[in-house]
């Protein structure tokens, strides 16, 4: 049985982590606000699939504190991952740690091979409805598979780790690394920033049919760019695909809504300027992404500069 | 000399018209909401070149009481031009009336024409800063010039509307129609949008990188569109010129940004749609623009919305 950690104790973080202790795992969170509840309280979620409650966790509220583990799931924001995560990551390592960053967008595992290149990394996409609702309080709501998309990883400790993911109860999966990326691009990178763009939510997006064509010229701008990155199993049918799946859904608001709207940095540089950037490398541009990345930057500096004012 | 009349008596016809009229020129003003206080008190044109007033003016409140005129300048917005312009304009003509539309977009021409096959129309692009203030009040505050691009006029007719306007005092020059046309666009297309987009200034989008990158984009796209169709004269060195410009502008808000704030319909038809649709059939794709377009279609949308809920 492998020995796991957990940076950022979020939604994501805390329902697969604290279903790995559920199911028997040695799990360390290391905790930022919620130290203290969780290292009184514990971890409780509420989930539908069975609720329950951890009374006791191993709770750390400073990562130097952590032992070294067998695995890292990290669940932090990747706004995060230039300054703090090397920092987190350092004392948890040993020479076989497997690290699978949960995070959206592309160019992770890239730059943060840069910082250890020696280390096994592994792409973790999560397909989950789920949200954090009070401290160390977890609602699962839907879904909850986690696929695997190997980078850096050798071939028998990555099938080692995904076993062990399924003897411990979870869904999980292998999927190609690339492909997997950028098909959650496609539909990440249209609703993320549209929805902040225009301060709205998916459905009424897709209602207007102005932007619901915009919608499918981005979601085809991703599709192209991945193609041209040699993901050829990407077509427009998944875009067609993907479409049909948002028009199903209860009107939502993506992640970097939620962030901007809450005064939180938004993703921008994984979910638009390296892929963009990815795909001009490739000889593909993507007018309509990059337009919007622009205008997410201007309400980026246009936040900032309301909060330097205050 | 020319007989006149002038459709839309907000700013733009009430300058020009006014200084027509002060000039000695017989001007017939079609008022709409001013009607009776310009009936009453004349027009009152506050100007940096002199202020004046014109006591008594010959105001209508209907097109169908206006005598047939030799020329007709129209101020209205181009939103109207579909369903009212026509119709304001029938009583007004005879056989060799010329019409001025001195109104921003590409398309505008083309689209009389078809109505009046036989109408002699001039482009006519104003540069000037100038607002009304009040009902017959005009506050001229920079600058002045009509340059006028021949469509479908005769041109001795054209060159007597040219040298009237000169006779009359005020600077007026011949401009290639389509050149002129595209050259106001590669401004008004990225500023009137934008400043909609992201609410905001011109002057906050150039101080931003990020969009002030993309204004630049979308004026190459104009410029490249306008080439496109044949106008070799426009090259990136009018962006160039464009953005140095705006830049010693005052913090300008431009006319469908004024529109959006105050609930009135803004010109996307010919600000947008029509020159995008214009490139694609010359094979030319504006994608940055077209996703402008889209975005300020959703606006239009939501205010729509608004407005029928209340």
């Amino acid at each position: 049985m492998l020995r796991y950690s957990i940076i950022g104790t979020g939604a994501i973080g805390g329902f697969f982590g604290g279903r790995l202790a559920r199911a028997g795992r040695t799990v360390r969170f290391l905790l930022h606000s919620d130290y203290e509840h969780v290292l009184q309280h514990g971890l409780r979620v509420d989930s539908c699939d069975g609720d329950f409650v951890l009374p006791e966790v191993e709770a750390y509220g400073r990562a130097e504190d952590m032992p070294e583990s067998d695995v890292v799931l990290v669940g932090l924001k990747s706004v995060k991952n230039h300054d703090v995560l090397p920092r987190l990551l350092r004392p948890l390592l040993h020479e076989q740690t497997t690290v699978v960053l949960i995070q959206n967008g592309i160019g992770l595992e890239e730059d943060l091979q840069r910082i250890f290149p020696q280390l096994h990394i592994v792409a973790g996409l999560a397909f989950i409805c789920c949200a954090k609702t009070g401290p160390g309080h977890i609602c699962h709501q839907d879904y909850g598979s986690l696929n695997l998309g190997n980078f850096s990883c050798p071939e028998a400790r990555f099938q080692a780790l995904l076993a062990d993911l399924q003897a411990a109860g979870l869904t999980a999966a292998e999927v190609p690394y690339l492909e997997a990326r950028w098909k959650k691009a496609v539909w990440n990178m249209p609703f993320n920033g549209m929805t902040v763009a225009l301060n709205t939510s998916t459905a009424q997006l897709l209602q207007t049919p102005a932007t619901r064509a915009l919608i499918y010229d981005q979601m085809m701008e991703v599709i192209g760019a991945a193609r041209a990155l040699g993901v050829e199993a990407l077509t427009s049918e998944f875009a067609d695909k993907m479409m049909a799946m948002t028009d199903k859904m209860t009107p939502y608001s993506p992640s970097m809504k939620l962030d901007f709207d809450n005064g939180r940095p938004m993703e921008i540089e994984y979910l638009y300027t390296r892929p963009i950037a990815e795909a001009r490398k490739a000889g593909f541009e993507m007018p309509k992404l990059a337009m919007l990345e622009a205008e997410l930057r201007f309400k980026e500096a246009v936040t900032a500069d309301k909060s330097r004012r205050q």
